[in-house]
């Protein structure tokens, strides 16, 4: 994995979560990077995400560090503002940078309060083993019910040098982010300005982290992270813009795809592909409907190809389309043709429906140019196993 | 159980589904009674909820006959409106009523076509074995994956006599009624005039079947019917009407929990109450957002008083509510205090949360007067098992 240039990373275990893993990182930029975040739109909000906010606001979108633990979501908690507080300002302090210019983010249980000493008394073992190749390590770190790390990473070479981007994310449960995410960090080393930068983050997201769904909840404490230090002495041209643009949005993509495929429980990725529908958003519409529907996600997992549910799922979204012009295929076979049962071997789609990357397309035939992908994940008994009993 | 005057029942094995249980049902009413629907908002509509639509308009709301198979939904198939339109239309020939005066509901598979033969050679046997006494059969002929039949009943004295409310409906699966419901089947021997009939069903929807939920699927074929056939010869003065209404509304209200207690995998019931919302409407979006959550859904089914999972599902519902002066109780129990853990002790709560039926209090504090009470059930391992497999 090609790096960007100028961050470092780190992780520790801090002791907040009971399993002996990691569960406290740090991502530092040497140059105070430019940066954009998206959160959560759930009304309860996490003090993390509450403390990022302002800090963006108040360094005008520049950062110098994230600080990031799991095993505890620091929300609906008594002391969490001011353990955000603490413990960004513990790490500014030693990395001698303005307390505005550290960030925090945090996932885990809610309700539980969050010890800051904890944090603080970890700090000087994190801040000591800072290094630019422990990016994995620091993907690590963030994980909670995820059974792998999740890291993509793109580059592109532009007139005046190469830009690196590489991204982490968390994420298997409570999973629907809607105009945010769960965590996720993309740092790159191109030169881009803020204003151009939150735009490549509001953009990426709609096609990635916004395009997602587990369980169809959304968490308290989504936060995703776009950082810029320019380190690679390159900056883009406008020419040059779109192809950065593209390649944070691939890196974001591949991040959220990670995310789906990882869900808790889930041994398939669905991909749902939507054509023909009133606009894009309304696609984006149905495919969520369809992607939240536990009939659906039950019935890709028992291998059924039971695409009645699938049309009843669409006809739920609130979008007005014609089920009599409506298509269905799953695994590239048609299985219903303008909303009625397309003949097909149901032994032979079972066996396709056994594979790890299962694909759902619906396309309504007629003037319709609205289109969305969306990616989700079956729903299986692992799902109630690992849910029944979290916090204990 | 007091069945109300002038109704007969039927219920027959046709053929329709493969394991032999009575899969046809017949209600029919001596007089032509005065009747009001409501039907799913599903995009996608079955073919039977087109006919009863239609049929209901053409008659001027008069019913005589409701003809019901289990085992298909008659949805999204080739013939799907020539096979209701022919089976009732020979129901009606049978039993001397016009044709628009016969409607049908239907549920099952979609997508399957439904051999209209099996219905038409079943006719005679069920309409031999018509009688008033057997209501309960009917009530299991129209069962799909429930494990209980589901019936209620009531009783209102007026001043001219009594008259008697009697209901039975069925679902498990794909529930989360919108404006509708599942196949619900309330009769009464009251005299009430139509007009004041569809308002009657249209309130104690509202306060049932609207306010339940499994899985957050909408189904095809919900369909919901209120006959009054006046066989009571007693007409309520308009005092009375609102007795009655508040009869029928309580049959509604018992036939939609037992739906939700007998969800598909379901072991609890599980009651979810709001107080201080901004309205009533606000509250049901509240309750219904707690009753979608799978994480809640599953808290529950492991017996883990999770109330971050209740906050952050609220907060999701898109209702603006204040977390800091929210409280939550689980079994009575106040487990979250102005947003805030409350303490509590956890092996007691556990212990109380093993019950059948468990209820979720969320009150915010505040000027908000909306209240909503909503049902639903737990999520568990035996609804992958049950929906994995389902037309197979």
């Amino acid at each position: 994995m090609n790096l960007p240039l100028g961050y470092q990373y780190s992780a520790v275990y801090a002791g907040i979560r009971a399993a002996q893993k990691d569960d406290l990182a740090l991502i530092v930029s040497g140059l105070p990077a430019n940066a954009a975040g998206v959160f959560t739109q759930n009304r309860v909000q996490a003090a993390p995400v509450r403390l990022s906010r302002r800090n963006l606001k108040a360094s005008k979108g520049l950062v110098g560090a994230v600080l990031i633990n799991a095993g505890n979501a620091n929300c609906a908690t008594r002391t969490g503002d001011a353990v955000a507080a603490a413990t960004t300002r513990a790490a500014a302090k030693a990395l001698r940078l303005p307390a505005v210019q550290v960030l925090a983010a945090s996932t885990g249980v809610i309700g539980v309060e969050l010890d800051p000493n904890k944090i603080t008394d970890a700090l000087p073992g994190l801040i000591a083993g800072l290094n630019a190749d422990r990016f994995e390590d620091a993907a690590h770190a963030i994980l909670t019910t995820d059974l792998v790390p999740k890291i993509a990473s793109g580059e592109v070479k532009l007139r005046r040098g190469t830009v690196r981007i590489a991204g982490m994310t968390k994420g298997s449960g409570m999973i629907q982010p809607l105009m945010a995410t769960t965590l996720g960090f993309v740092v790159t080393d191109a030169q881009i300005p803020g204003p151009e930068l939150r735009r490549m983050l509001k953009r990426g997201v709609e096609r990635s982290y916004n395009r997602i769904s587990v369980d169809g909840d959304t968490s308290t404490n989504d936060t995703l992270l776009l950082l810029a230090n320019g380190a690679s002495g390159a900056r883009p041209d406008p020419q040059e813009m779109a192809k950065v643009e593209e390649a944070v949005a691939g890196v974001m993509e591949s991040l959220a795809q990670a995310i789906a495929r990882d869900g808790e429980g889930a041994k398939k990725l669905i991909t749902i592909r939507i054509a023909g529908a009133p606009s894009d958003a309304a696609a984006a519409r149905m495919a969520r409907a369809i992607a939240n529907s536990p009939l659906v996600k039950t019935a890709v997992a028992g291998s059924d190809p039971n695409w009645g549910r699938v049309l009843s799922a669409a006809g739920n979204s609130g979008v007005a389309f014609d089920p009599s012009k409506t298509d269905v295929h799953m695994q590239g076979v048609l299985v219903c043709r303008a909303g009625l049962a397309a003949p097909f071997s149901e032994a032979e789609l079972k066996q396709k429906l056994d594979a790890r990357d299962c694909e759902i397309r619906l396309t309504v035939r007629g003037k319709g140019k609205g289109s969305s992908r969306f990616w989700t994940c079956d729903l299986t008994e692992d799902y109630i196993r690992i849910n029944g009993s979290y916090r204990t």
